[in-house]
């Protein structure tokens, strides 16, 4: 075998990448930081049951499963980091009131997702607990919304959706787990035939309305008032289409962005509650990011509170930004002389980046360009152009 | 159970210390970006063979095992970056030129670390490859000194010793991969009475110079001058000794410290190659950081090329720096007014963190301290002093 292959779909991140991953690290946890949220860096590692707490089975699926030697129990490596950071939440912080949390960190999945090439990404986001109201969903969106475009990401498309409108049509139907799944499915790939032969041991009421679902996507104004018709009436599904327009307004009036709506879109539906929202762009199929409200996972660990936020992967984030992050640099000789230390220090702590080339070597450094170099000029050392 | 358990010897980083290391993390990347260094990030994953090459069987006991369900092959959860470090300068940069790359990520630990408390560990450090002579090594330990005085620590200790004095002693012998082990083990702890029962069945003049080991250590220039005297006469051993003091003399002048010697002290023998470090602080057992010259590691990659370089625990060094970063931040109003909107922006935009008080709500955020408020007065908004 060859000691350097690496498994399928996981890869290194090699120099000129690398920086411009960190740079864009560094300037989105900064506008995270300007808008009050505190970071956090949950373990990689933790007991599988502590890290599905409150999610579908797709997450087991995802996650890979390895023994502890020191309980003998199965540790979970994450694949997602959001379950983490309501743990951390709902029990280690244990506030009342309001309260915002980011993070950044290496997630692994144990099989390549549906339309990626990657099974470990560098999931970051932000998450508001302790707040039930629409505000909370509007500044995770407008949160959402700066991150992809600082990172110079534009053209981007936003669909929400409501977990609450499901929830409202099968309220009188008791559905397993398993069922809900297959439904889910369905809807997601909006298959007619398929869910009209699944439902037909629903309801007749029911079953329309499933049908209406999946028709139900396009441009958020038209979408809405359709709703509002072809919908049964629900206090659940009332509630969801209020809050959708009330989200929306809010959202169009502060972005300017088109809006669109998609209620057959229930990606992660067992996990939200609320509001859930996906932002798409071009030249790639699946969204850049996806976000919502999941106001019941902090009960599985206790304490049920109001929680949403959003994630993203960074790497993937990285390859569609445009942001260049090229660094020029300034070569300067390998000589004991205290007086080239003394400027290479000074230039150093004004920022550039100073490369000695060490005897005989010749440096290579595809992140750096040394445009510059240092020479002795009389008694001085001095930077000249190369 | 309780879900929010976590494993032993496994924990969350939560804000206040979280923010700490992100500072730090970035000081001292930064840090090494004016040196140079390119930035790398090797996968948490990788098959065993690959995280295992070139290293001892501490490090197999150390790594988490699962198994690939894409190629049914066994994969190692990282404990150490080092090995993927080198991998990547061997295969994929392939360069023919001096390297510089540097790393930060998690590793995780099967067990607990003697003298350690933590199963994860931030690791951070920087390597460099293709230059075999003494400046790597010089380089390599005035950063190390650098990043442990930006955060902070000082009072530092320098350890160095040399992988070539126990190969030169070794030379003529034939001792098996295992037989090495237990000898390094008794040299560890310096157990002499254990040390000369089992250097029986070795000739006299090696068992002679592995007990002369076990007290050469001290303050650099005395030990040196005896090893020149107790030590017997080998091109390696000589050759290990002129290197350490070349660099000795280097290292004192440029940092005024005072360098102890410990020709024992052979933690990781069997990876390294040449001269080997290790820094050490008040408060902490274990050395805060370990490095050294490891030229053969590339050749299981296929590829051998001069290596030397060092990494430490970033959550340790954050626990041990007394930089203090409180930030202050202002409370704003949840309104829809524009004009407040505007005000929020670019206080934000001018790096201020503005967070904003949801209806009813508290704001508690223990990394934030809002020490003023946006109140509007007449037509405009302003930041007052609380």
């Amino acid at each position: 075998m060859n000691r350097w292959l690496l498994p399928e779909d996981i890869a290194d991140v090699l120099p000129a990448q690398a920086r411009k991953v960190e740079t864009l690290r560094r300037t989105i946890l900064d506008l995270y930081q300007t808008y009050g949220y505190e970071l956090v860096a949950p373990p990689i590692l933790e007991f599988l049951d502590s890290l599905l707490t409150g999610t579908g089975s797709d997450l087991n699926l995802q996650t890979f499963k390895l023994v502890d030697q020191m309980s003998g129990r199965t540790l979970g490596l994450r694949a997602d980091m959001t379950p983490q950071v309501a743990r951390i939440d709902a029990h280690l912080l244990n506030r009342a009131g309001v309260t915002r949390l980011c993070y950044a960190g290496s997630v692994a999945h144990a099989r390549t997702p549906v339309g990626s090439s990657a099974r470990e990404d560098l999931q970051l986001g932000a998450e508001i607990y302790g707040c039930a109201t629409w505000e909370a969903d509007f500044e995770a969106i407008t949160l959402l919304l700066k991150t992809l475009s600082i990172a110079g990401v534009d053209k981007v498309y936003l669909d929400l959706s409501h977990a609450g409108i499901l929830s409202g049509i099968l309220a009188d139907q008791k559905l397993n787990k398993e069922t809900i799944e297959t439904l889910y499915g369905l809807l997601q790939t909006k298959d007619r035939p398929g869910l009209n032969k699944w439902a037909t041991c629903l309801p007749a009421k029911t079953s329309e309305a499933l049908m209406a679902l999946t028709e139900l996507n396009g441009p958020c104004a038209e979408v809405l008032a359709k709703a509002k018709k072809v919908l049964p009436q629900h206090a659940a599904i009332d509630q969801a289409l209020a809050g959708l327009e009330r989200l929306v307004a809010a959202v169009s009036s502060s972005s300017g962005l088109e809006i669109s709506i998609d209620l057959a879109d229930l990606r992660g539906y067992q996990y939200h509650s609320g509001v859930m929202f996906a932002a798409y762009v071009d030249k790639l199929p699946q969204p850049i990011a996806r976000g919502g409200r999941y106001d019941h996972v902090g009960q599985a660990f206790g304490r049920a509170r109001p929680a949403t936020g959003f994630s993203l992967d960074l790497l993937t984030l990285s390859n569609l930004s445009p942001l260049k992050v090229r660094k020029l640099a300034i070569a300067a000789p390998w000589l004991e002389d205290v007086s080239l230390s003394k400027a290479i220090a000074a230039l150093r702590d004004s920022g550039e980046v100073v490369i000695q080339v060490m005897a005989g070597e010749k440096v290579e450094a595809a992140e750096y360009e040394c445009d510059r170099e240092l020479v002795k000029q009389g008694n001085s050392w001095e930077v000249k152009k190369k």
